[in-house]
């Protein structure tokens, strides 16, 4: 079976835009493919290593949100990246024939240090992450990882790293391939992309309540402002919400907004009580698991240990590829 | 007792100016510190990732070299760097919290850069490698590092990332302090740095005759054409041996060559003698030790396990106060 390997920064409870994103394309995924999914709990030192406080807590809602959503550890090894230690230190070979020309050109980098403002500040180790997601990779001899349009020139670079090697030193890693995949939009309730830090989101986590609030909340057509004016469905926030979680009424929903029969408010208490009907046996078995705690993170675990022996296996062929052993 | 580390690259047979300034050093710190020496086989990827060919007749070299002069593995940690993977996570670790600017303006590796022609091609992994450094000396808390003068900024760089990291997580690393260490200055026969790469170099390993036809070929001082001519000691390199191989003669031959009574031929072929003396009984013990190739490697093995323990509490002890745990 072909292997997939893909992975997630844990940066705290996932949103609906995680779930009919990622996370929908990891069940999909683990189907069809021997599958490595984990959580890139080394990759957000690249961004935030001033504030970890929250990092435990951040992998366990991950862990929570997956397993909550159906990502399933008899189909995949579900693991954590710091419990495999041969990505570090393949990470560190890799670094010996990597030039850092190829690092400083990374528009995604570039991009980074301008968005955080980074400056003179942007770490070693953010410039040298496209090492780091390679060892990842390549450490399963995966041959597909999903990317979308926008990663691509990183594989690109993962798949440098593999002909070097190969060229360097002997045939070993895998070219992983694009498995180019398209993720459903899911704007934030303020129409922005949707996300932890602009406060935007609807959470898997949160209640029944508190999404209906944010729904309620929630911009939608600017020139519908009185309840039988026109609406405009292709610019609004919550028709592309019914668009996802309510497939089977968003005929009828476009054409009474438009028609000006559909006022905002019932729309949008229609939009949260569907919402809340799609999560709820997600949030359910989310409640239910967070009472079994140690089974989750046993599963975790054992997934780790399972990745460390494939991990493991290729690091010491490297190494020997290397004449390191 | 106070710990001290220090590591050493495994390029090649060791030279008789490593002897008398290296290894003396070894035998000194073995009797006073908790010793951990170290052969730095990942360090030499920095510069030399493309022919590892010899990567492991290379380490056996210095294995040999050691042990034949007097490091001794029952009162110092002698130990492999590839064979204790902390190295290479604490490495990542560092990675996230050293901001690239600290690395660029090494000006080590500016001149690294320079002198191997290495421009576009210089590795990402060789820009970090005070990164790897000090991932080599924190990891066993070490007190000490006997560096040269002109290692002092580097060793600072240690500091600096040992404070950073204590600041960010909390105490845990060790500031280690410089163990300023001057070596006797060895020339190589030709007069230029003794070097294995300029083949000038007299190695421990080598027979008496060829040790003795090297020392014949040595250049003097070029003003001291015939026999009789005086000499002048000062600008000599051959005099420059008898210092340090050949003490108790040394004021003799000064008085000798200055006077014109003694003339390059003889004055060669005694330092000749004085220096296979001084390498016998080290060459005895080499020989002997190639024969018994396995006990050797068990040592380092040994002592890598050793290393290993230390070094993997410490990183447990990082990748706790980083939330990592």
């Amino acid at each position: 079976m072909d292997v997939v390997v893909t992975g997630m920064r844990s940066t705290g409870e996932l949103h609906i835009g995680h779930l009919v994103g990622v996370i929908d394309n990891l069940k999909k995924l683990q189907e069809t493919y021997k599958s490595y999914f984990f959580i890139a709990d080394l990759h957000v030192l690249t961004t935030n290593y001033e504030h970890t406080e929250d990092f435990k807590k951040n992998r366990v809602s991950v862990m929570l949100d997956w397993l909550a959503s159906g990502v399933d550890p008899n189909k995949a090894t579900l693991f954590i990246q710091s419990k495999v230690p041969a990505h570090t230190y393949l990470h560190l070979l890799l670094s010996m024939i990597v030039p850092v020309s190829w690092l400083e050109r990374n528009p995604t980098v570039k991009e980074m240090i301008r968005d955080l403002d980074l400056k003179e500040n942007a770490s070693y180790g953010l410039l040298g992450y496209p090492v780091l997601m390679a060892s990842d990779i390549i450490l399963y001899k995966a041959k597909y990882v999903p990317v979308g349009k926008d990663q691509l020139p990183h594989l690109e670079m993962t798949r440098e790293m593999v002909r070097r090697f190969n060229y360097l030193y002997g045939e070993l890693f895998v070219e992983p391939q694009a498995l180019l995949t398209e993720f459903p939009y899911v704007p934030g309730i303020d129409g922005k992309k949707m996300s932890k830090s602009l406060e935007n989101d609807i959470k898997i986590s949160d209640t029944e309540e508190d999404t209906t609030k944010k729904i309620m909340k929630a911009v939608t057509d600017p020139q519908k402002i009185k309840l039988h004016d026109k609406g405009h469905p292709e610019v609004c926030n919550v028709f592309t919400y019914h668009k996802i979680f309510n497939k089977e009424e968003v005929n009828d929903i476009e054409r009474e907004c438009r028609s000006g029969e559909l006022g905002c408010v019932a729309c949008k208490r229609n939009l949260a009580n569907k919402l809340n009907e799609y999560l709820r046996p997600i949030r359910e078995k989310r409640e239910q698991l967070k009472n079994e705690i140690d089974k989750v993170e046993d599963i975790f675990e054992e997934g780790s240990k399972a990745a460390s022996l494939v991990a493991n296996a290729t690091l010491e062929e490297a190494l020997t590829k290397m004449n390191l052993k």
